[in-house]
């Protein structure tokens, strides 16, 4: 198939969407919440398919199952994105020159947004809520393993545009095999931003691949340090929190830092991590101070490979720092601009920390964990940017969209 | 000799000058002003030794041509931006959760800010001006033709630099030889984002090779569209202004676009170009229309290759168009992105055209040659982008900021 046809199709719709009235689009997130609900028997079934392929074992297995439930929440979750504000029509700035000109920066729909993510169907609809509500055309490069779960849903989606007269091209999602993400990477004059929704060897693929402007998101190395003036009761609290409240999510803890002062505190921070067998990979001095307070069993000597890894995994590093400046060394080394946070009681340390630290969210004395769209009052989010340009940390509605300026003028002309 | 050493320093420069007080980067550009007068007869001396290796017929060798008056120009534009308000640390969003967790999205440097452009020395001091403003360190890679110059400019500044006891590497300045521009591109985890100012053959180069973060500027195929309710006066100045103001600029117009009913009216709308000898490359309906009335020597017919160029010169196409949406078409097909315009007084018209055209700047009545920072208001500008991703349009100061989420928690944890 020659997807170039597709592309065009896509930038096509884009031009119409941008055109589409704000209630229109809600009445269609509706009527694709009351379709899913509706088709609940067809989706599983097809999902079913999917999963007859998949071993039960597989750690994907359970991302690409869908049930009642989650089609409910789907639904819900189609409803809620309805219910938000429009990003699009905002003044961004506003500027009457002495001349009489008027210049307005005013939010508008990006057109086409690429997402490229694994075997998730849930992230179909997501997107594609998102991406509608935003003015913009999307194309999706699911992951095969989802392909026919999919397709289902995708269907099932244009049917209700094509229903309400609006063009189903809003939503296209490409075909399975790997060519096809190659040639949504190449899709420039076509797809204005491509958002990889994934693991490191697919941030990795788009990053070295695209030709389109891309907004990488996903990987969190994610640091904890505990200051000379911390305190350990927030902090064993945060720490807990930010590594055991969802493992296998990018905000999750990865290593805790801690001032060599307070190592006789150490047993105290780590103690809940008994509770949920978190396997600890200390440095020497950090070890000791824990031995004989965790289990061994649960104890390794840390090595170089410990640091900078997202482990998306009940593990942590533990390091031993000996100035507040050893730490921000460390985290300005190993950590991948996510969220970084410091457990402190000494308002200067956490001011400094906020200023020197160059993530998307810096934290004084609140777990990683809150790193999220909705946490942050943003509405919904299709990802969390870790790179600088456009849109960093949690991206919602309005970092889905550009701008332009639109400028009202009557005959003036500028001097040489 | 290896560039990632130059790129290493540059970062760490990067993280120093996020730190550095506003009052000390203007006293720091205030002082590379005085000593930009101090060292006339130097700096003349060494740009003297680039021209006596460029012909005089060359067209760069105006640009690349220091003289005492353009150093007092460039002097004070130092003083400019050391006047204007500081991009960083404006409070973007505000959020207090119901726990008490306060978040502020809070603008701040990129780091590290990569500019490629051509042979004109001025872009040296323009560069690093607003990137310290923006507190962030720039590497520069400049054109060969102008590496004598770029050098005194560079070692003058970091001479400064020094004296204030700020490190040199806020602004490097990399070799001359082909191969640093291609480190450059792919300066990844050093650059944050890299800008190309310059032809399209520069912008193509960084577009195909960059793995850093780019923001395209430049290429501007701008069209005007004459409306079947076009005031003929406006249009006449308009277009006259956004072609022949300055030709070599990427705002200039490149295309008129007639409707079809206003055939009639094309004589007296291009007639104040015949003293500019602006040549113009008509389809048949225009070509027959303003035979006559422009000069035969000056009057071509249009074939495909004269749409969608950017002339940069005293030319300019012609095209009939049988509708308004025809004319949209015309312009979603050709254009750049950058600047188009309408000249109507149908109201409606003009509220379709502004939300129908996909550009950074759309115009009503006013021509292309508006767009500019310093003319909208926004104080200086280090290039007009093209693209959709973080900045469109005039980009300054604030454009060349990125923001991080600066989180202040009391112990708050999230709930599973």
């Amino acid at each position: 198939m020659d997807l170039n046809v597709l592309f065009k199709k896509a930038k096509a719709a884009g031009r119409e969407l941008a055109q589409l009235p704000a209630e229109r689009v809600n009445d269609i997130l509706h009527a694709v919440a009351d379709e899913t609900l509706a088709r609940t028997g067809q989706l599983l079934a097809e999902n079913a398919r999917d999963l007859a392929r998949m071993s039960p074992e597989n750690p994907l297995y359970d991302r690409l199952k869908l049930t009642p439930g989650r089609l409910e929440t789907i639904a819900a979750d189609l409803r809620h994105v309805a219910g938000l504000p429009s990003p699009l029509g905002r003044i961004l700035k506003h500027v009457v020159l002495p001349n009489g000109l008027d210049l307005k920066r005013v939010s508008v729909p990006f057109g086409v947004i690429g997402v490229i993510y694994e075997a998730r169907p849930n992230v179909s609809f997501d997107v594609f809520s998102l991406c509608l509500k935003a003015g913009s055309a999307c194309v999706l490069k699911g992951g095969s393993d989802a392909d026919r779960s999919n397709r289902a849903v995708v269907d099932m989606i244009r049917e209700v545009l094509a229903r309400f007269g609006v063009t189903p091209d809003a939503v296209t999602l490409l075909p399975s095999e790997r060519g096809a993400a190659a040639a949504l990477l190449q899709a420039r004059g076509y797809v204005d931003v491509l958002i990889p929704r994934g693991g490191s060897a697919l941030i990795r693929y788009v990053r070295e691949n695209a030709r389109v402007p891309v907004i990488e998101t996903g990987a969190g190395v994610c640091h904890a340090y505990f200051d000379r003036a911390g305190d350990v009761g927030k902090g064993a609290a945060i720490v807990t929190n930010a590594k055991t409240r969802r493992v296998s999510v990018c905000n999750a803890l990865d290593s805790l830092l801690i001032h060599a002062d307070r190592l006789a505190d150490l047993p105290r921070l780590c103690a809940p991590l008994r509770d949920s067998h978190v396997r600890l990979y200390a440095d020497e001095p950090a070890r000791a101070a824990l031995k004989g307070h965790y289990p061994d069993s649960e104890l390794e000597a840390a090595t170089e490979a410990n640091f900078g890894t997202e482990y998306m995994d009940y593990k942590m590093s533990v390091k031993t720092v000996a100035s507040f400046d050893e730490a921000l060394d460390h985290i300005a080394r190993y950590g991948s601009g996510h969220s970084e946070c410091i457990i402190t009681e000494d308002r200067e340390a956490a001011e400094r920390f906020l200023q020197a630290v160059d993530a998307a969210c810096v934290y004084v004395n609140a777990p990683t964990s809150f790193t999220d769209g909705a946490q942050f009052g943003l509405g919904a989010e299709i990802g969390i940017s870790t790179q600088k340009l456009h849109a960093r940390g949690p991206m919602a509605l309005e970092e889905m969209t550009t701008y332009k300026w639109l400028i009202h003028g009557n005959g003036q002309t500028r001097p040489r």
